[in-house]
This record gives C-alpha cells, structure tokens and sequence, in this order.
C-alpha cells in the first residue's frame, strides 16, 4: 500500500480554486490553512482569474508551479475538477483531496466522472481523496485541509486516529474534545473513489502519534483491504474501535455509501469484527467511552474492578452495573484495609464497593490517602468513581483529587459523571483529558470492551489470512453438487463419512449391504432432486440384503413416477448413524465482502428460537476451532450437561478443520457448503458428516 | 391509608430543634423553609435554650404551642428525638419528619429506639417520615423540609413525582432539571420506620399535580402495600419508572436497606414490575429519558416513528436504533410526501427517516414546514429528532423551530442531542422543557418503553390482587406432601392427571392394571424419597399383569434395602404418557415480599441454557394465562414449528389456571409447587400433569 505519510503531513500543497468570495468552500478551506493551521511549508494558489489573493501570487495553472507539491487541494466547480487532477497527475502530484460535490452521489454523470478518477489513479499512480469529502484534519500537527469553520474550535490534539464516512457524526466525535477527548487525526474520505476507510486505518496503525484508531464506518468496497487494515492494527497491537452504520433494514436503506458492501446480517459482520479483534461500539457516545479508556492505559484482560463512591447508592448501582456486564469485583489486599480503616471513619464498613459515605463532605482530606490506596490495590485494574451530583466546590475538591491521583498513580480511574449539572468538577475532569462517562452503564459497558481487548489481543496469529481476498462479482451462478459426490468430496479431503456405497444396479446390492456390515439407510442419487424424502426416495433401518433389493425398487420406481425429469445416478445405501450422538451442523459461505465464513451450531431448534451460532472466517486455526465449538450457549449439551456423557469433541474439531482446509484447496470458487447433520458420537466414537451440500462457482 | 396531603402540604409546621448554628442541620434547614421556601402557614420554633430565633419566639416545648400544627419537624439530637415524637404525638400533631440521625443504620441501640417510634405510630396515629431522612421537598409549592443548600437551586417544577430510598441519587436526577426536566416533589424516606416508599407512591398516583412517578428503590419492606401503590398508580393511569438498586449479589451487599426485600432474584423482580405495569429502568439517565416522554405526551402503544435528520448518518444511526429496539418506522402520508416535495430541494429522497440534508444551512426556512409536516402525519406516533452536533447559531435556529413545532402541535417529538458540546441550542431545548436525549440508542429505547406502558395500560384489571398480602415470616418450616398425595390433591382440584391407582399389596394388581387399561409405569410412593429413579423404584413400559407384579416385587425389594428407614404406602401403578407429546413446566413459589409467583417455561434445556421461562403473580387471569405461555421464546415449539402439528393449548391453558385457582384455595399456606413434567398433547388431546411435588406451611 502507498505510504499516506505525505497526504497526512505534505511539505507542499497547491491549492486549485482558490477562492477569496465569502462563504465559499475554496474560501472557507482556504482561511482555515492560512489563518488556523500551523502548516509551514510551501502553499501555492491556483486560480487563473486572479494574480493575487490573500498577498500570495495566484498561479494561472498547475504546470506553472515551481516546484512539484506533495499534495493538490481541489475546490473548483465540478466539471473542471478531472482536468484539475489530470494536471496534478501530469506533473507528479502524490496526492488530491477534492472537496468539491456533486459526482457519484448525484447521478450518472458524476459516476462515469468518478470512474475516470479511478483509472487516472491506476495510470498515474496519485492517489485521490475525495470527492464530496468534507476534509482531513490532522490535530496534532494543527493542519486542517477543511472548510467547515468547526475545524478551528476543534483542536485538542491526542492519540486517537477518527475515521468516517460522512461528515456530520465525524464531527459529533471531534465534539467529545470537550468531555476531554484528544483527536490526533481525522479522516473522512468522501465518495472515496480511490482512498477509502481502509487505507486510513491502515496508516493509523503505523502512524506512531495514533494509540488507538475509532471508526465510523456505513460499508467497506474491498474487504480484503478492510481485513488486512485490521490485521495491520493488531499486528501494532492498536486497538480498533468500530461503529456500524447500517445494521438493519432501515438502517441500510438510510445509509449513504448504497454501493458499499458490509451489506450482510449484522451477526455476520459482527462475528468478522470478533474475529479480527475489532471492538464494536454501538453508538457515537459509547465510542467515546471506550476509546478514552484505551487512550488512558492499556488493558491486559483480567482486570478487576474497584468502585469508589461517595454515596452507598452509587456504589450499589456500579455494582449492579459492573456484575451485569459481567465484571468482576476486586478483593481488597490487606494493606488496602489497613490504610482504609485508618482513614475512614470507625464506622464506615470497608469493602469493595467502597462507600466513603457523605461525612467526606466534612473531611475531604480522607479522599486523597483512600483513593490512592485502593487504584493502587495489587488487586484492582480499573477503579470505576461514581460522581452521583454536582455539589459546588466539594466535588471540585473531588475532582481535584481523582486527577491528582491518577496523575501520581498511573492507575486506570474511569470517573463516572452521573449528573445533568455539570460544574467546575466536570471542568477539572475534561481539563485534565480524564473523560467523564455520563452513566453507570456506559462505564461498565466501556470497561468490558476494553477488558475484552485484553483478551483478545493474546492470541494474536500475526500470519493468519482470509482465504478468499478479491471481492465476489455480484452475477456469479453457481452450481452445486449431488450429497453422493459431495460427500465423496469430504472423505477425500479427510473429513469422516459414515460407510457407503453407490449402486447403479441391483446386482451391485449383496456385495453393498456385506461390505458395509451394518443397519443401513438407502436414498436416491440425483443432482436434480434435493428434497429426497418428501418424494418417497430415502428408506431407513434396513437390515436384509432382502430390504436392500425391496427399498432399491421401490425408490427408483417413485422417483421415476414424481420426477420422470430427473437423471438417477443410482441408490446410496449408507451406515445408518448409531443412536446416542448429539446433531451438529456447519455452514460455509463465501461472503461478498469478507470471503469464506463458517457457520457452526447444534440441531435445528437453538438455531431457530435462540440464533444459537457462532461463526469465523477462514481458515480455521486449531484453537479457533475450539472455540467455535464452545462459545455457542448449547456447548454444554456436547460438553455433559447433567450427567449425560461428553461428546467426542476432538473429533468434532479434526472435522472442522478438515473442513476449513477443504475450503482452502477448492478456494475462491467455492460458493456454499453445508453438512447438516453432523453426527458427534459420545467420547472416542468419532463424528461423522452425514449429508452435504456444496456449490462452487460455475 | 392515610391522607398524606397535609405531610407535603401543611397549614401548620412546628419546628422542634431550631438552630442558628452556621452549619447545623437544623439552622440549614430551617434558613431552607424560612428563607428559600414559599411557605405561608403558621411556623412554631421549639429551643427550650432560646427565647427567639430569626426574629421568631421560640417555644420551650411542643406543649406550649397556640394550635396543634399539622407537622412537626425534628432536628434534635438523637437521643431526645423519641421524646420530642411522643410530644408531638400527644398534643395531636399528624405528621412528623425527623432529619437526625444515628439510629437503625449505626447499632442495636438506634434500632431499639425505631422500633418505640413504630410502637408510637401505632398507639398514636401520628406518621412519621424518617429517621434519617434528606427531606422532602414540593416543589410545586415551593416548600422544602430539607437541610441540603441544594434545595434553592432545584427549583424547577414538573408533573414529576419523584421517590427515593438514600440521597445522592435522588439529587442525581433532581438536578435532571438542569436537562430541562420539572419535578414537582421529591420523598426519599430515610430509614423508613413508617412512611415508606409505597406510601409515597400511593400519594402520587392520587396526587393530581403528579403525571408521571419515578422511582429509585433498593428494596420494599412489605410487597403488599408495594402491590396495592402500583396498582393504584394504574387505577390512575399514572406511569411508575422503578430503578431496582440491588440487582446483583454484590449490589445487593452494597444497598444500605439491608433489611429490605425485593432481595430475589433480579428476573423475579422484574417480571412482577411488568405484570404490575411499572417501567423498569436500568440507570438513572434512562430515568430522566423515560420519565420525560411520559410528560410530554401520553402513549397510545402502537405508535410508528419519524426520523427527522440533518445528516444521512444520524439518520441510518437512528433507524438502525428504532430497528433494533422493535420500533416500526412510519409510512408517511400523501400529504406529508407532498409538502416535503415543495419544500425540500430537487435532489433530496423523501422517505422515513428523513434526510433533510446539510442544504439546509443556507436555507434554514424550510425546517418549520417540513418538520411540520412529519410531527402532524397521521401516521407518526412521535419523531426522533437526532442533533448530531452543535453548529453555533444554526443549530439554535433548529431548536426553535422544534421547540415552536412541538408547541403549536402538541405532536412526540425527542430531540436527541448527540454531541457533548452542549451549545445555545440545548440550552433552548432545556428551556422549553423538551428534555434532549443525549444518545441515539438511549432515545429508542425510552420510546420502547414509553410506548410499552401504552400497551399495557391497556389490560388495566382494577379488581386484580395477589392471594398472599402478608409478608413471609422469616422462620417458616414446610412440610412436603407424597408425588401421589400431590397429584390426587391437583386432580380433585381439577388439574388433569393420568389413570392411577395405588397398591399397598399385590393382590390389588390383578384390578389396577384392568382398570387402567393402556402400558403403565410404576413408582414407590414414599414421602421419605425423593429421588425414585435412582436407586430402582421406577419401573417403565409394563404392558401385562405379570410385569406388574413382577414390578412391586422388585421395587420395594430395592427400596427396603436402599432405604430401610423409609415408610412405604405403597406402589402406584400409572398410565405411561403417549408419545408425541411435548414436555412442559409450571413451579409456584411464594415470594416473601410479593407472593405466589408462577413460573412456566419448557423442557429443561431451554430453561437450564436459556433461562426462558415466564413468570406472573397469581391469581392467573385467563388472558394472563394466556399470554404466560406465549411469552416464552420456545412458545413456537408448541403452536407448531415447522410443520408439526400445534399442541393442546386450550387445555394448557385450563390445566395453569386451575393450578392458579388450586393455590388461591390453599391461600396463604402453600410454600411451594412444581409440576414437572406437564404432558401436552396434539390438539384435542389435553394436557396432564405427570409430576408433583407441594410443600405447605407446617
């Protein structure tokens, strides 16, 4: 991918359409590089109506320039913006951004315009931002290429990288500077027809002054680029914190970026996101939450939780909160107690939650000792502060000593400002980059996210990728398989097929139902019939070479009567799966975005009633297999529920990874795959795939 | 119960423990009600050290006081506070609010003196509000009894009642206010040794200045009066908000009201909320959300939603929100689509949610018709309104138009203010009193609730009450009855139970298996064993009168060898259930705090993985019999999954509410009822209980 650096930072910038009449984008874009960025390096101006402007000499055109600038700021009207960048490429500009509207997003026209910005960055090699972008701001270095006058009152630099689609909720989230948010960059590429979200969140992995990355995010073109972005991030070992615009029906419909994919069931993305330890967020203020717990420190996984509270309310409800989002409390260490009890008055009971009670109104002096005793517990992770409500210059006092103490400390302290009023105290949070949360709830919710990061971020496989990386075309016709050959498909690739035979002729059925050597089952064998047992074509519990020939008869007769269409390849006579296994079931389906995704769950109803799955994309790893297994809610069923036996889990993961390296050899072309059921034998008995349906690419 | 109107509103106050001490509770409180208040009555100063108190005569004792008033609020110190409430008492006085102090929360001592204060409350009538109590403050009138300078700065009045158990998080969303929330009276208890929360409540719901109640509760000391004050909220149609603190063990620990109850499990809670029509919330910014739709405007519960936006992401944002909360997006209406293809530019896409789009910045004019237009459609419950961000004196602009749209026509509207820069506008917003949500997600799920209240409100049964109105005792022994006792106790009552008999001797098998005629199943029937199968007293399948004696032998052989202590009465012979029927569940416990719960649910697995199962208090209702079977998610498996055939509700149905009737006829005696299995058969075939177990009050 293209080093961003020089878009993000450029020593040199010419900006096309430059403009002094009041209110217009160039105009406005213009002021806020000239006036309110520190940007020191050469700006050129072009506009061929004007020799001066601003007391900068105006360039009549791109060619004129001196000296070839890193980056071109495109504001002209929309029907010359493709010669604009024509000439930017022509002479060896590395990067536009164009601000200008009124392209793809507005008919036709604007798309074939589009499509030829797209091929000028294939034959150039410059690399376009925009159009219909409303800019990118880069806080740290105070350099805004905008035109929103927002941008000059939104300048509190910090560690995290923001990236959207679309204007307005990017700067909903600038807007958290003033709850003590620290922006370092901000990226939102527009009609992104060659920069897209990807490749800012990309670079944000790599960037040194970004910690932690929030995005923003309606859908993805390419998402072999969004996974390998993602990957780049945990490769960093930086967190990503991801809101999905368009999770539902009328979410999508309402989404601007139409053409965008990420268009699938919200479970599916969601489950990707898992997967590439992507933490998803729910809505802007939430994202707010969670990633200024990771600008604050970073997590390890299995912190516990002190809350420290002024009120027995408050810490009974940040109890409530903690131990629903399943938080655990920490256990004071001894030396916790002994400095507790010699601070706190005598009849403050000393456990966690911590209730320093309101007599601390009277002796704030007890706030500094307690509060650093318990952040400080071997024991304690996060210590979660309750501020219940503002009360004038105490909670000032308060807030004083929260920030002072994290400050010596550096213990992770999430101050939860519970209160519509917010005063001097909430004052000194903010100031002091300490972001308030605004609930019990979204504290909670903030520290498990962060927590599961911790977890997350230990298995990190820093050579794992998707098997399929180039989009689905979306008029593939696919063809699929008969369950025989499927079937015969898995066994070579090692998966586990119970015993069988194809016979063609009767007199093929002695033999069979000898070398099979047990009670069997018989069905049709047909690429044209998929719903054997409604038309009579499958007999079960057949014992006697005498039933074999009966059953043979009987169904090939049926199938002749109902589908005189269909080709029969003949009768499938198969082991019949013994009594006592647990039915399972796994899916595969190459998703258009993301590629090849496994689907695994128990029997029928827990996926009908309780959407009890869970899914990865492949390949598997061994211990993704695992855990595929076990994180569904019916786990304990093939674990031992209740004293029945455990089910033969090895087998039940050889067979999945044997599945995943059968998606991985047959590759992209492989559409579907479905083998349910899969029959889990107790201990030691094996499992076995006991029907299949696969499709591949025509 | 008594009429608490002269507690919030008194002719008469006397005030015993006046003090001009800086600093004191009783000179704070007394500059609150002298000072800060807008109290008219008759006020009495009761110091025996001084003559005159803020140019007021002070009265050496209650005694001495010109008319009986009707309050008398206590400030003194702990020790002579129950002689200044048998004063009071004595002379007549009706109420008695006691702010000290150091009583049942601190040792034995203090709780010895509550209970004299409720053997006084008893023998005199007098109510007392305390001890230990932040005050009370009617804001409507402009009175408080509080000692907090926080008083004079919570002024803002409402149709909000609001009561509290502890302090700080009652000021948490007092100062809601500053949300532009009206609160018209504020009750928090203290130590409630009478008055307690479901008194206060009991007085809002009559209260005409009270349209809405909220409630933050750790725990209610008699579930009785709980029940009757939310039911005389729903006689008055007056919404109840409860916040249960003490949801979880650890919160539980920590809520001070240790002696309280609602200690059960969370679920069971929340399920009698429900049935009671109260709006359970989780925190207290949800409080604030919901309690103010509910000023606003009355559900009707089928409500559709509008999204009004200024940016295509805060509209997808919001959809995805209303979607995922199970909120239906209106269609709008001929004449709405028409009015907004007059008003909106060319290019815009008219459609729900509505993307006015960033044009609106030059043309700020067409707001007001078409916001208009969407809060009037006839199709539109209430309209989500999402403010992304502050924009200066744009975005004051846009909140004068809502704020002059939701006045002329009277329409839902929830402005959603998602920034955390709050600007002019939000102050415009708070001003009006339109209480800007401050998340998107927060806003769905306060219509959620909002418009669940409308549905329920709807099946109002004024004449419903609970079979048990007592607390339980602490100290209740019970005392089991035999599976064959149960069952014979259910069937008399009119719960179906297959053809059984017992034999206490062989010679009677002969009979019994005639008599039954169909394959039987045999058990010992001992009250001294619970667990049969285990140790061989269970016997399946027997089809001839040999297997049945073959049966007794052989059962109570290994029941007196396992168990010799056990006292036997014999051997029941009973039909097997036929196959093809579904297995269900009903328990019945009797709550301490709100008695006789039922519980309902499916098969174990669903209950063990899912905890689906569903809950009422009884007596059961038809139509809540009703719908307690349809709420579980696993209903589906009984009205016909996938082609099989429905089961037998109706006598599903019959079989729950003859268990109802059954256990209202016991009263108040029966601890406990499980029916595990309950048969149910295909339509038409009934429903039988297989197993019982019943213990009752020894």
């Amino acid at each position: 991918m293209t080093d961003l650096s020089r878009l993000f930072d450029p020593r040199s910038i010419v900006f096309i359409g430059a403009s002094d009449r009041a209110g217009s984008i160039g105009q406005r874009a213009l002021a806020n590089l000239i006036e309110h960025s520190a940007f020191t390096g050469s700006l050129y101006l072009v506009n061929p109506k004007r020799d001066n402007l601003y007391e900068r000499r105006c360039f009549a055109s791109v060619s004129d320039l001196p000296e070839v600038p890193d980056l071109a700021i495109i504001c002209t009207p929309a029907q010359s913006v493709l010669q604009a960048l024509r000439e930017s490429a022509a002479i060896g500009v590395r990067f536009a951004i164009v601000f200008t509207a009124g392209f793809g997003e507005v008919n036709e026209e604007g798309k074939a315009i589009e499509a030829a910005m797209k091929r000028l960055v294939h034959s150039s090699g410059m690399r376009i931002y925009g159009p219909n972008t409303p800019g990118l701001t880069n806080v740290t270095k105070r350099i805004g290429f905008a035109f929103s006058p927002a941008f000059r009152t939104d300048l509190r630099a910090g560690p995290v990288g923001l990236v959207t689609q679309g204007g307005a909720l990017g700067r909903t989230l600038m807007q958290s500077m003033d709850r003590g948010l620290g922006i370092g960059i901000w990226c939102s590429g527009g009609n992104e027809v060659d920069l897209e979200i990807s490749d800012f969140i990309q670079f944000m992995a790599q960037e040194p002054t970004i910690k932690v990355i929030a995005a923003v995010v309606e859908g993805v073109r390419d998402g072999g680029r969004f996974i390998e972005a993602a990957l780049t991030a945990n490769l960093h070992d930086k967190p990503l914190a991801l809101l999905k615009i368009g999770k539902t029906t009328s979410g999508m419909a309402a989404a601007q970026s139409h053409t965008a994919a990420m268009s699938g069931e919200a479970a599916v993305n969601s489950a990707v996101f898992r997967q590439l330890k992507i933490i998803e967020v729910n809505d802007l203020d939430e994202m707010t939450d969670v990633v200024s717990l990771f600008v604050q420190s970073d997590p390890k996984g299995d912190e516990q939780i002190a809350i420290y509270s002024l009120s027995g309310g408050a810490a009974a409800l940040a109890a409530d909160m903690t131990e629903l989002h399943g938080l655990r409390l920490a256990a004071f260490s001894d030396t916790t107690y002994r400095v507790l009890r010699d601070v706190l008055p005598a009849f403050a009971s000393i456990n966690n939650p911590l209730d320093i009670s309101g007599n601390v109104l009277s002796t704030p002096e007890i706030l500094y000792p307690s509060l650093t005793a318990v952040v400080t517990d071997p024991n304690v992770g996060v210590t979660i502060f309750p501020i219940p409500l503002d009360y004038g210059s105490f909670i000032e006092t308060v807030c004083e000593v929260i920030v002072r103490v994290r400050n010596e400390t550096g213990a992770t302290i999430v101050p939860v400002w519970m209160s519509d009023r917010t005063g001097g105290g909430y004052g000194k949070l903010v100031a002091s980059g300490l972001v308030p949360v605004r609930s019990l709830r979204n504290a909670a919710l903030a520290v498990d996210r962060w927590r599961g990061f911790g977890r997350a971020r230990k298995d990190h496989d820093p050579r794992w990728r998707p098997i399929a990386r180039t989009p689905l075309a979306a008029n593939v016709v696919s063809r699929s398989v008969s369950e025989f050959e499927g079937k015969q498909l898995l066994a070579e690739h090692g998966i586990p097929i119970l015993r069988s035979r194809l016979c063609t002729d009767p007199s093929q059925i002695a033999a069979t139902i000898e070398a099979i050597g047990a009670t069997v089952v018989a069905k049709i064998v047909s690429a044209d019939i998929t719903h054997k047992s409604d038309i009579g074509a499958v007999r079960l519990d057949i014992r006697t070479v005498e039933e074999a020939r009966d059953a043979y008869e009987t169904i090939t007769t049926a199938v002749r009567r109902c589908r005189p269409d269909a080709e029969i390849q003949g009768v499938l006579f198969e082991q019949m799966a013994p009594a006592g296994g647990i039915e399972a079931f796994v899916g595969v389906h190459r998703d258009p975005v993301f590629g090849h995704l496994m689907t695994f769950g128990l029997g029928g109803i827990f996926v009908e009633l309780f959407k009890d799955v869970s899914r990865r994309l492949l390949p598997l790893t061994p211990s993704s297999a695992a855990s595929l297994i076990r994180e569904t809610r019916c786990f304990s069923l093939l674990s031992g529920l209740r004293g029945r036996p455990a089910s033969d889990l090895d087998a039940l993961e050889r067979l999945l990874l044997a599945v995943s390296d059968f998606v991985e050899r047959q590759g992209e072309s492989l559409m579907t795959l479905e083998i349910n059921p899969i029959w889990v034998g107790p201990a030691g008995a094996g499992a076995f795939a006991l029907d299949a349906v696969i499709t591949f690419e025509r």
